[in-house]
C-alpha cells in the first residue's frame, strides 16, 4: 500500500487518555487497517513508549511504516490527565498536544485526535490553531441518544458563562457538524429553555432566541428538557454549564437504575428474575450511548480538526476518533460553519 | 367527631388543577378521613361548583360540616391554567387563589394549597403572605428520588436568573423543609456544579459556594450532575433554569426507555419478552418517582405554609397535599429558615 498525493495525515496524540500509550497505538493500528490508504497516523509523543508499543505489532506496522501510512513525530513531555490546562501548556511547551496540534496547523496533518486532558486540547487546539473568522467561543458538542435519531447537544462544558452571541454560534456550529456529518438537510436547531413561549427562558437564552429566529438556521424555537429524549430537535443550545450538568446527569441513569433493580432483586427470588432481565434489555437498550461507538466529541469553531476524546479511551474508540476525523476533513463542516456565520444580521454581538 | 380549640385550619384552592373542583373535592374528603380530627379544611372556590361536588358525597359530608371541619369560603372568580399569572391576579381580585391565601394571611387558615397555574400561585402566595425576614427571592424545591434517600433540589424552576445571594438562601431554606420534613440532621447541602473543586463553575455559583462555606449549613461542596442520582446531597441548590430542564429532562426519562424497549421489542419473540419484564420492571422502580405520592411541592420562603400541587393532581395528590401542609405547620419549617438566615456573615449579598 502507498499513501498516494493529497491524501489526509492525522496527528494523533499517542499519550492521551488513561490507557495511552498502548491504546491509543492499537488504535490507531486498527483505524489504519479499516480505512486502508485513506489516510497516514502520525503518532505523536515519547518517541521511546511508542516504539515499545508497536514493537508488539511488528507484523503489521512494517509495511506502514515503509509506506509513510504510519509515522512517530517524537515530544517529550507529556501533560497529564489531572495537570491544570493552562499551566501546563506553558510549562510543557513540547507535549503531545502541542507538538501534534503545531503539525496540524502547520499543514503537515489535517486533524488532530486526543483522548488526554481535555482542558488541555481545548485551549492549545484554540491557541495553535486559532478560531474561524466569526467565531467567538469554539464549543464542544456531545452526541446522545434520543428515541429519534442522535442530536447534538451543544455546547457540552466548553463555556460555561455565555453572552447570547455565543449561544447562537453554538447554534450555528451545531447545525453545521449535524448537517454534515449526521447527513441531516436543514437540522432543527433547539434553543433549551424552560417553556416553549418565546417569552420563557433567562436574560441570555431570551437574548439567543432572537438572533437564532433572524437566522438562516431551521430554528424551530424553545425546547424544553423533556423534549431533549424525545428527538424534537437535532441539535440542543444551550451555555456550557447547563450541557456539563444534563450531560452528566444523563450518564448516572443507568446506574441510578441499577442501584434501584438491585434493591428490588433482594426482595424475593421473582423479583430477582425480573431484575436480571429488566437489566440485561436495558444494557441492550444502552448500548447506543456507549462513548467508544461514535469515538470523541468534535471541537467545533477552531481553523481544523480536532477531536477530543474520552479518557478512558480504549483502542475501539480511538479508532472511531480517528475515522471521525477523517470523515469531518472531508465534509468540509468548517467551511459551512464560516459560510453561515457570515449570513449573521448585522449588529448582533 | 369536634374540631378542637388551636387546631390547624388548611385553605384549600377547589377550582385549582386540570380535575377541579371535582379531584380537589374528593383530595380534601380523603384528607379529613386519613387524619380525623387534625384539621379543619375551607374549601375556596365557587360555591355552587363545590356544593355539586360535595353533594357526590353527602354521606360523608354531614358530620364534618357540622363540626366545623369542612367549610366552603366562595370566591367567584377562577385563574385558569394557562392564564397569564400576573396579569391574571391583577384583574381577578376575588379568584380561588387570592381569597384562600388572604384567609391564611389573616390567621383564619395555616396553610393553603393548591394545584392551579404554578406561576399565579407563586406570585400570590409572595405578595399576600410576604418574605420570611432576610429571604430575597421564594423558591419552589422538587424532592427527586436517589439511589439512597430522596434528595430536594432547590430552585425547581421559580427564580431563572440568581444572584449568589439567592443561591445561599435556597440552601437554607431547603436545609430547613429537608431537616424538618424528612427528619434528616443537618442534610448535606451541595451545590450543583460542573467539577468538585471549588474553583469550578460559573460567575453566581463561584460566589455562592463562598457563602454556603462560610454558613452554618452542612455544606458538602460542589456535586456534579452525576451524583445527584448518586444521593451525594440532601439539598442539591441551583438556579431555576438549571433546575427546571433537569427536572423535565428527569421526568422525560422513562418515556425514552419506553420508547427504545419498543424497538427493542420489535425484533423477535424473544426480545418482545426481555423488552416486557424490563418495562414491568421499570414501573415499579419508577413507582417512588410518582408525584401523587409527595402530592406537591413547598414553596419555601414565604410568611406562611403554601404547597404547590401538579395541575394534574388527582384525589390521592390532593390528599397528599393536604397532609404535607399539616405537617408543614407543625414542623416550623418557617422559624428554622428565619434562624438560619439570621447567622449568616454580614456583608453576604
Amino acid at each position: 500500500m502507498n499513501l498516494r498525493e493529497g491524501h489526509i495525515a492525522i496527528a494523533v496524540d499517542a499519550m492521551g487518555g488513561d490507557f495511552a500509550p498502548a491504546a491509543v497505538v492499537e488504535g490507531a493500528l486498527d483505524a489504519l487497517a479499516a480505512a486502508p490508504g485513506r489516510f497516514a497516523i502520525l503518532l505523536v509523543g515519547v518517541q521511546e513508549s511508542i516504539e515499545r508499543e508497536l514493537a508488539r505489532f511488528s507484523g503489521r506496522t512494517a509495511a506502514l511504516r515503509s509506506s509513510g501510512a504510519l509515522q512517530v513525530v517524537h515530544a517529550p513531555e507529556v501533560i497529564a490527565m489531572d495537570d491544570q490546562p493552562n499551566a501546563a501548556l506553558k510549562t510543557k511547551r513540547n507535549s503531545s498536544i502541542g507538538v501534534g496540534l503545531a503539525l496540524h496547523r502547520d499543514g503537515t496533518a489535517q486533524a488532530f485526535v486526543s483522548a488526554g486532558n481535555t482542558g488541555a486540547v481545548l485551549s492549545a487546539s484554540t491557541l495553535i490553531l486559532g478560531r474561524i473568522r466569526g467565531v467567538g467561543r469554539p464549543t464542544i458538542g456531545a452526541l446522545i441518544p434520543t428515541a429519534q435519531t442522535p442530536c447534538l447537544l451543544v455546547d457540552a462544558g466548553a463555556n460555561v458563562d455565555c453572552r447570547p452571541r455565543h449561544l447562537y454560534e453554538f447554534g450555528v456550529m451545531g447545525s453545521a457538524y449535524v448537517g454534515a456529518m449526521l447527513g441531516k438537510d436543514r437540522p432543527a436547531v433547539g434553543l433549551l429553555s424552560i417553556g416553549e413561549e418565546e417569552t420563557k427562558g433567562n436574560e441570555a437564552s431570551l437574548q439567543a432566541f432572537a438572533l437564532l429566529k433572524a437566522s438562516e438556521l431551521n430554528f424551530i424555537g424553545n425546547v424544553e428538557g423533556r423534549d431533549i429524549l424525545k428527538g424534537a430537535a437535532d441539535v440542543v443550545v444551550c451555555d456550557g454549564f447547563v450541557g456539563n450538568i444534563l450531560l452528566k446527569f444523563g450518564e448516572s441513569v443507568p446506574g441510578f437504575f441499577k442501584a434501584k433493580f438491585l434493591r428490588y432483586a433482594s426482595r424475593g427470588i421473582l423479583n430477582k428474575a425480573v431484575a436480571l432481565v429488566a437489566r440485561r434489555g436495558m444494557r441492550t437498550v444502552m448500548k447506543e450511548l456507549d462513548y467508544q461507538e461514535h469515538g470523541g466529541v468534535p471541537l467545533l469553531g477552531v481553523n481544523g480538526v480536532s477531536i477530543i476524546g474520552h479518557g478512558g479511551s480504549t483502542p475501539k474508540a480511538v479508532k472511531n476518533m480517528i475515522l471521525r476525523a477523517d470523515e469531518m476533513v472531508e465534509r468540509r463542516v468548517n467551511q459551512n460553519i464560516e459560510a453561515t456565520l457570515h449570513a449573521l444580521p448585522d449588529g448582533a454581538s
